[in-house]
């Protein structure tokens, strides 16, 4: 029976994660499926109940799963924590290996109106940004902070670059066929690394085209011309930065799930929202990106088209209904959405 | 006599500087006054006349001057270069000290037209930018690339960036007393320590009020809420990508200046576009960020607000009579713009 590691985490986490998970359920009826849950403490709320955000028996539980999913981490109780519930999402990361981050862009003709960008350039957007996930200045040593000085360090290897471009080769494939790397390589040795690789990799892909483009002038092209990109190849700390100026442009972080892929192990789903401290317990939670995740997992890990089918097809009649959280400009409630949803399965 | 290094660079550079130069020529008859222009190689176009892209006449006429004025450098042609261009713009601003860069971003009602964002979302956007300049990842050691990795290395002093913030703070108690420091403390090390340093700085200006805020989130919200922002500060490359993404909302990279400060040399003034190589020699270049580079020098070194006033109403005037470049959706040339300008002063 295919076995699912859930880890609700922080503040709208839970609540989330419920809906989610009952949506998720009522479908399994319909389709006949039957997907085995087991829920872990993670982040600030494995810090409150056993004193480390990621313990080892969340960590076990997360690798002998065949997929992991995850809701959102963090908030200001935990900002004085000897180690923050952040501490244990890049462990998890690291210890699952999950090196390539996928996020999709995409506005669809009925989210133009969303859009904080004008119709005529928001309108086609439709590219995927693939961030490296376990490597770069997230992870590099030294790292040190004293009282007079800090540092950071990036490191990269060929290796840890060629995999990631393979995977944004891969599903450039399967779209408009074209990638473009985003580095700093007029002034970062590790960018020029990037580049350098890249002239190894593309030949082996020679039904896609490449081109390069440094990260600052990339930043600039989201906002003002988004439909000119197609896979987006970026390192950990570039990928962080523009993949949330991308989801800004579709006016929906609500909306919006994560693919993290390791390399034999588990790969994890998320929302690209955060935990939203500010609205946690009032029950006004949007849980979207959420159920958007579990539709990704049943696609990606477990090929059950028609069990995310079901699930996409009544978020669908449910959203065109006008059932909406207040953050889309609707009075739903987190409940009263999941249930409409329920219904509509 | 007021004494002005100018450095007018590659491709689009020495055309948007001479039209900057005859205007400002002009506008000095009318007010009588009389600044002394020298102008030196620098970037590409030095690399081409004596191997090196700031040769030390070119540095030594800099810091000598009372002002520095760049057009823009780089392109194509000097990709493999030993010292790439952008390697000159590296040193100059760490031989001048310019510790302090400076972008404003302001939409104002006759621009909404131009940005790419809904009109209320764009509308009143009005903050400026304070990035770091010369030290964190662009500097620091060691920075090695192999074939089989690469590193770079972020390091940040207490001093760099305690000077930093008191610029920010300074220039926000002439304006809306607000600043954002922008960081990524929850996986940086220099990040926290920026976050030490605010703590300290923040209590010297108690009519200031302070906030802190990840760099991806801000990415966000430069395109979901840009009014919210007043002074940012923040570190060289998180400055470096924020600010062209804060310029993308303007849609008019063409107009925007900015001033990197020194501590005790001069000021450098430069557009924020670069050097447009797809463009140069065409005759079309738009020449307003370099014309309001000029302006921003008489305002902030000279104080000569009388020249500056006659190159701005004069600029106003003939952007209002609709002559501008294509970028702008018009059909001047760079010449015909100047020749329009000359003739309002
Ligand atoms: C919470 C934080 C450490 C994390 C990151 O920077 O990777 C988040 O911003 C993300 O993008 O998943
Ligand atoms: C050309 C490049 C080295 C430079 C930088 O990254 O600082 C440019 O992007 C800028 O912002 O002035």
């Amino acid at each position: 029976m295919p076995n699912i590691a859930v880890l609700p985490g922080d503040c709208i986490g839970p609540e989330i994660m419920n809906a989610a998970l009952e949506i998720f359920k009522a479908a399994q009826q319909v389709t006949n499926t039957n997907y085995t849950i087991q829920s872990y403490p993670f982040g600030g709320a494995a810090i409150d109940a056993v004193g480390e955000p990621l313990p080892a028996s969340t960590l076990a539980g997360a690798k002998a799963a065949d997929a992991v999913l995850l809701a959102a981490i963090g908030g200001p109780k935990w900002n004085d924590a000897k180690e923050r519930p952040e501490a244990g999402l890049l462990k998890i990361r690291k210890s699952l290996n999950l090196f390539a981050n996928i996020r999709p862009t995409k506005i669809t003709p009925g989210m133009v109106q969303y859009s904080p960008l004008k119709p005529d350039i928001a309108k086609n957007t439709d590219f995927v940004i693939v961030r490296e996930l376990t490597s770069g200045i997230y992870f590099g040593q030294p790292r040190r902070l004293g009282t007079a000085d800090a540092v950071d360090t990036s490191h990269y290897t060929e290796a840890e670059i060629k995999r990631i471009l393979e995977v944004a080769f891969t599903m450039a494939q399967s779209r408009q066929k074209h990638v473009t790397v985003l580095d700093k390589a007029n002034v970062l040795a590790t960018s020029k690394l990037w580049r350098q690789v890249a002239a190894t990799v593309a030949p082996n892909y020679p039904d896609v085209t490449m081109d390069f483009e440094y990260v600052d002038a990339a930043a600039m092209k989201i906002v003002s011309n988004p439909t000119q990109f197609d896979v987006i190849a970026t390192s950990n700390l570039f990928g962080d930065i523009l993949s949330d100026e991308a989801a800004a442009i579709t006016g929906s972080i609500g909306t919006i799930p994560s693919e993290s892929r390791g390399i034999a192990g588990p790969n994890l789903y998320e929302p690209i929202h955060g935990s939203a401290p500010d609205i946690a317990g009032k029950g006004i939670a949007n849980p979207i990106a959420m159920i958007n995740s579990v539709v990704m997992m049943l696609t990606n890990t477990f090929h059950d088209t028609q069990t995310a089918g079901v699930i996409q097809n009544a978020l669908n009649q449910t959203i065109e209904a006008g059932t909406l959280t207040p953050d889309f400009g609707g009075n739903a409630t987190t409940t009263s959405m999941t249930t409409a949803i329920i219904k509509a399965i």
